[in-house]
């Protein structure tokens, strides 16, 4: 089994043994992560720009961010599970498709709209 | 290499071949994060709670939530990358304080605060 | 002046006082609009959507509802003045531009995309 | 009537007009407001901070910029109007806390947690 569909059915399972799958359906899950997504822009939010990534190498910070990061993830990872998406499937095949559409030579040097 | 780690190089290489690491500073990413949420809750934000699951289930809708959760996890774990978090350990071990702080015994039938 | 100028400028007034002119670039408080958005999702998550009026009815959840949705507003009120954005001009506008753009006797029963 | 009374009057209005009250429970128009707080952070995200006033000088972009934080407030007028929020004095009493908890001289020269 692949690391994200671990790491789906450890969540479904938590959300399972808590009978919160009731709670679970897909509205609220956006409503969830976008909480999280959140949390996670206030940690950044008054940082100066060009001194964020100095910033969040101290640990407190840096483990602070992952804390965030780690519950985005878990909400998107338990909302593809409910909506029978394969997430690490959708992501590779999300990047194959961007590697057709910004080929690298043509596209030095120009600002990027998706990575 | 475990999954996340390997999408993690993915995207690294994706954004170094197109010189784009330049613009990748964690504000930015959040903000990039935030427009492809907001292309998520777009897909849901009219369809009634209790018909969204069925309603994804229709192949094409199912496919077209999957490229935006895949959209929402790329940008996630690149930004994981510029910080320097291991964004899969950072899950686990999110998952482990929730079983903690949420033993299934005591909040069975409880609203839930957090997966 | 009218009541959103009169905001604009008791805000602007605010943040001058406090040196704090120098945090709020564009790019910053779209993350703390971000921040204050994910509060207001936090309240409603797991809520069910039929039943999310009336619970919001008990006016200690109403005025944290008002709060957040203050929060939201306050930040988008600034960021409109730091872009030099009349923002009641443009949320008139967009009105104005929703009335021709969906006439309403030809959508009558017909799923919305925009109010 | 206040302005932002009277924006409220004019959503709920073109709302009621086209039969779409019944999709606007808070949930789905919390969904509806991040959606268009994505496209705002979509505009912004590659946008380098510190040239972010000057790029969106440019009356072409304003516009856009103005037209993308219309949207938001138009959803943020509806839904406080769907909760039985009166926006306005939120906003201000919100202000009024503000000025109480971050007394102008305490706070000079300190990094803001909130306007």
């Amino acid at each position: 089994m692949t690391e994200i569909a671990e790491l789906t059915a450890a969540v479904r399972e938590f959300s399972r043994e808590r009978d919160w799958e009731q709670f679970q359906d897909p509205k609220s899950l956006v409503l969830a992560l976008v909480g999280e997504v959140g949390e996670l822009a206030e940690l950044f939010q008054w940082v100066p720009a060009d001194e964020a990534v100095d910033r969040f190498a101290v640990p407190d910070r840096r483990a602070r961010a992952g804390e965030e990061m780690a519950d985005v993830l878990v909400y998107l990872v338990r909302l593809a599970d409910v909506l029978g998406v394969d997430l690490g499937a959708a992501a590779r095949a999300k990047l194959a498709d961007s590697h057709r559409r910004f080929p690298s030579a043509d596209v030095r040097g120009v600002a990027p709209h998706k990575p």
